[in-house]
């Protein structure tokens, strides 16, 4: 699982409470002490990567957010680090604070300072193109999660699915690829396992089952997409996820291509 | 006609009404001998062909059958053979009992055994691909029936007339090529003929004229789908049968290619 | 204008009332002195042509008119000649009528004897396809008409305006190209012109004026269509209707070509 | 800002209260001196440029304005010069007004005489072909504004977006290419920016600002486009203007291309 750096429990008590491997997802900011803090936490605590969030140096315009006039969650991972009240203002209190205190000048150099302050693996979340998985070799991630933060951050942006192929072949299995967004049923996973990532993320699945049903949910959806993935792998012929192959399934570009 | 596994008549009362040609679908369980007991029924009782369903190793995810907590239906075949009472299950009975019995373990290899029990020519039913098609001719298949099983087996399966061409094309005459699925229509028929089917198989039509009328609807659909081919054929200057030639269609493809 | 066979006028009525060009559109019965009845009264009546209906050897499956139990229009050109009562019929006795009189056994050679029986020059109209447009002019028509019968004759027939270029391609200006189907504004006339059509044939906007404000509706639409096209060409840049050229319009094809 | 021909304030007016880099758009009548005496007010009133509106030899076929029975607007630039009272007619007086007044014979010659009434740059709008680019970079226009009149004008007309990259890419730099039409959002001058648009202009926007909060809901439009620009930018990686560059976004030829 990965922890948000935002979660409503710290990392220690995470950690104290699960034995899943653990991943911690981090978000730069203009203190920078802070991140050193956390990274050095997660590590002590058993976390097995850092997961650095790439795509928000400034938070995307959240309509529903701004009308809502969303507020900041409580981020009990900064409890005695620094205060989450903001002045209030209209709109997003929470766009408010997420600007005022992120690093929007973090960039490719940053990672190798990042690095530097752990033993831990460091995978870089919000790579959509070739370009951009090449430079994330070049500055040392040991891995890329392929994620448009689950279309939040800019309209128009690509569906996940839709550029996965993209990033593998680029990256040539030399880092594991990940991919977050979109996937809501065991056919998703399977289309993305299919298509060369090692493993998804999934969000909005886990706090669905959690607003419906608390943790009993949780534990319902994982054990669904589970189940779907399953049955996806049997109806396609795949007795173990290492048959998933590329030819299970026919993407735009293969269809265009037969049809040539 | 094609007399399903799970028919609430038996093969010997089916053949007893009914002077059609008569093909009869296999599911394999696991106690293969309830296998060989109806392939041999079916073989005395005159009928001409075995279906072999290839493409349920398990039910696939039926929600509303799920959600209606589906029973398992009177097996007429199975009557003396084996029970099919199942202990009540959260979600669908059908789902419970047919993945308690099923043989998911059926292969390729199996067409061989399958074969040895009988002198009836067997079709294989579920192929998608050319791939399938060609080691289905492989094993000794007399027939291919392009079918996703009414797309109740697994989300995101092709439309069997949009796979058709492939199909034919890898089997190129070798074999008869046969298609069900989404046949509403004449022009349904007259579309999958003019891609090569040798014939197509209806379902769901049929089920929709004996829901309404019983027999006589049964009887007014089959009526009508003969009368729309009838027309289509007319309206398109082919008459019989085989006028009905691929030039009659086009295709994604065919119009793709004109464009270039 | 084109008089049809079955109007609630005849040809002499309509030849008595109006200066404007008439065409004669015909439909061959199996009595074929009906037609040659028809095309020598249409002829002396100072028609200019025979417009042939190659595309309706039987009635499609109209299903309104099954519903609503269609009646035989009254054929005043038919007084007379023979009668148009049918038995009654379940379903559309419209549809009974035309497959019990139309002759179905219509086919390219028979367009020699049409031709002998009338110095009118003749065109087919029903074609949609560069096969048949040449074996149109291989048999002597004058002139060919685009047309998919209003799409009432087959479902799945292509627009009328997706497949002229192919038509008037293979056409090569030896005969004029026509086209009927989908002409509703100024803009689709265009559309045919730029892409070769000689003219445009109108049916339902004249049948709907004449519906709404009869003989006023019907000036109001021809009068509309007519200034909706002046703008159209005066906003592409056409003072005439020989300005208007291929390169005005861009279509699917020239689309993906640009792609390219 | 662009001072449209129509507007309810003179050109004096509107230089007298705003400090911005002006541009006046020109409707070329009938009556040439109107547009000698209004481009030399323009002129003497500071604006930078006429923006010669090219698309208007006649005004479309606006029919919610014939519905409504669109009157004239208030010309206050027209005041002392012409009356602007109509005749009743049925429908859009407006229409009526328009084309009784516009010069629909200005053509590509005409450029020569307008650059002879003054030293400002003439650019002009309403170019949408690679064609009608180069032609006006001939008779010496100083720019280029890709415009479809807000599709009011025509049916059919081609969104500005998707012919801008030919029109770019036929100017070649030689002259600045504008936009204008479907800019709603900073996400769209971002796309028209990185296609190769030197700059683009907003209609609608502004209107349903001032319609909505007069002077204020202006300034809050202006201000929302240019945030969400900023914020587009951020998240795109584009520190300035000119760091957004073609690769930034992905057309249907581009998606085209990445899939042969």
């Amino acid at each position: 699982m990965t922890l948000s750096f935002g979660a409503s429990c710290s990392v220690e008590e995470v950690a104290a409470s699960c034995d899943a491997v653990r991943f911690f997802q981090l978000y730069v900011y203009k203190r920078r002490d802070i991140a050193v803090n956390l990274v050095q936490r997660a590590e002590k605590s058993g976390y097995k990567a850092i997961v650095l969030t790439a795509d928000v140096p400034r938070l995307g315009r959240r309509e529903a957010d701004i009308k809502n006039k969303m507020i900041v969650p409580q981020l009990k991972n900064l409890e005695g680090l620094m205060s989450t009240e903001v002045v209030s203002v209209k709109g997003s209190n929470f766009e408010a604070y997420a600007n005022e205190t992120i690093d929007s000048s973090l960039c490719w150099r940053d990672i190798a300072w990042l690095k530097s302050t752990t033993n831990l693996p460091i995978l870089i979340k919000g790579i959509l193109t070739r370009e951009d998985a090449i430079k994330a070799m070049e500055v040392g991630a040991a891995g890329i999660i392929v994620s448009n933060h689950g279309a939040r951050q800019l309209d128009y942006t690509p569906a996940t699915i839709s550029v996965l192929e993209e990033v593998v072949q680029a990256v040539g299995r030399r880092v594991p690829v990940l991919l977050d967004g979109g996937v809501r049923r065991g056919t998703d996973v399977f289309k993305a396992l299919a298509l060369g990532a090692q493993a998804v993320l999934v969000g909005r699945p886990v706090i669905y089952g959690l607003a419906a049903k608390g943790e009993a949910g949780v534990r319902k959806v994982m054990h669904m997409l589970k189940d779907e993935l399953e049955l996806t792998m049997a109806l396609a012929g795949c007795p173990s996820v290492k048959d998933i192959s590329r030819s299970h399934v026919r993407t735009d570009r293969d269809r265009l291509q037969s049809m040539l």
